[in-house]
């Protein structure tokens, strides 16, 4: 990775960090519980991939920052919302999150449970009060709808329930993942590239490549870290996974040839980019990011 | 009420049930228990007061049929996820929805949880994909999520949650009621008129002051019902608030008190209605509905 993309990363996550507190109620506005406990699930934690990649594929048709702002904040505040129900004790319950008690810990449980909610909504309103015309903004969410919901990110998590103490095989676990973490990040890089221009569907068609590969090739990789890396330098309880009995691409497939998928998939993600030629270098760039991560 | 409500009413609920029945993701698509999950909070259950509302104010400016089913049919998928995320252990621990068992018992916790933030995005996701141009629906999107969020309907259940053994005077009862239950009421009757045009200040004005009234009156019955009827007849457990200790009009004021300002509350609403003329006729017959209701 270059010092370029080290120094834009670095940008964006800052201006992502602004754009985000701008976003989100004021913690002084009633009820203050509640605002403070979003706040404190969305702000100052995480590495923000899914923003970049808003961001990275907003270079792809010089999409205004306005509009890339709020989308990258929309998913953000999904992706928050999606971690502190994850959280929750009916669930995966876990105490710890990005080096912090989670929500329920720190709060209580109804806290939890409404700030998730509270997030949802707050994301649409966000990506819908942009000041882009109606006609940009609405296929932006819908994806993000669709992207969220039954046949996306919560789908995911649903599967993932079932599939507790099963043997899935190579198919159920990528079909589980293409939904649980894989819709939101196609949904971030569509949104990028759809806050440019409307797509065409050859245009579409790569970005799907390209995301499916990052998507598949993050939870690949996160599979490796919670086999491998420590709770402290994850930010969440390491080894969890196979403690749940969950199946992972660790356990299906071994720690080596895991390495090697990820590498594969990394390799396909830079194929799907080469139409969009040095547009793209961001997008190539954070591929790169995705599989060689320590945490 | 006039027969001619009371068959329109019925009409509408019927429409509405087939309506809901389409835009939930089919059962027989995968994840299937959570789709099965999500039609089972939705389906055949509840008076659907807020569609009603949404259709009776789309007869102000003859807003299109297409619309208002998707406004109906959205407002009440939010509906319907707060009362099953509001059902949950950690909220109100109820057992009792609508006559049958609820989410969490028929299914389980983490089921609860996902059917919940699975209907949220499914009711922008059936707002924003209406035939309707994006002008139109652009800013029903924006006053749905509005509605639905932190100071809307979710800021009302966190006033509601640390209100729980506290003695709230009338205005802080009254501030929580019209976040809590009250703004998706408002938002239903704003979005069956916005439906049919982009609307006037005077209209918005007039249209907040029936909303105001009616879901205030909404509240105090609740209160009244929860306080004299029993479970059968309420399809949930009666007495709850007063055995939880949560303040409400009926420990504040009295029943009779409480029974006089439902009333005047209804009185108000009609005032409101005034300037609409007979376009306003269902509008008028559902603020009586509302307080004459007996479950």
């Amino acid at each position: 990775m270059s010092a370029a993309f080290q120094t834009w990363m670095k940008q964006i996550q800052a201006d992502v960090e602004i754009a985000l507190e701008k976003y989100l109620p004021p913690v002084t506005l009633a009820p203050k519980t509640l605002h403070e406990a979003m706040a404190y699930a969305v702000l100052d934690g995480g590495k923000r991939v899914r923003p970049l990649l808003v961001f990275a594929a907003g270079e792809l048709f010089q999409a205004p920052a306005e509009l890339l702002s709020r989308a990258a904040c929309a998913v953000e505040m999904i992706h928050a919302y999606s971690l502190v129900h994850d959280d929750m004790p009916c669930m995966d319950d876990d105490a710890l999150r990005r080096g912090k008690p989670t929500v329920h810990k720190k709060y209580d449980e109804a806290t939890a449970l409404l700030v998730g909610d509270a997030l949802q909504a707050q994301a649409f309103l966000v990506l819908s009060e942009s000041q882009a015309c109606a006609e940009h903004k609405l296929p932006m969410l819908q994806l993000l709808a669709q992207a969220s919901g039954s046949v996306g990110m919560c789908g995911g998590q649903a599967i993932d329930l079932a599939s507790v103490g099963k043997a899935l095989n190579r198919a159920e676990l990528e079909q589980m993942h293409r939904l649980k973490t894989g819709a939101l990040l196609r949904a971030s890089v569509l949104l990028g590239a759809m806050s440019g221009k409307p797509l065409e569907a050859k245009e579409v068609d790569a970005l799907n490549i390209y995301a499916g590969a990052i998507g598949l090739a993050f939870q690949v990789v996160d599979d490796v870290l919670d086999a491998t890396a420590d709770s402290a330098t994850l930010g969440k309880t390491a080894g969890k996974d196979a403690a749940d009995n969950k199946p992972t691409y660790v356990s299906l497939l071994g720690l080596e040839a895991s390495r090697q998928l990820a590498d594969q998939l990394c390799h396909d993600a830079h194929q799907a980019l080469l139409p969009f030629g040095e547009s793209a270098q961001y997008l190539h760039d954070l591929a790169d990011l995705i599989v060689q991560r320590k945490a």
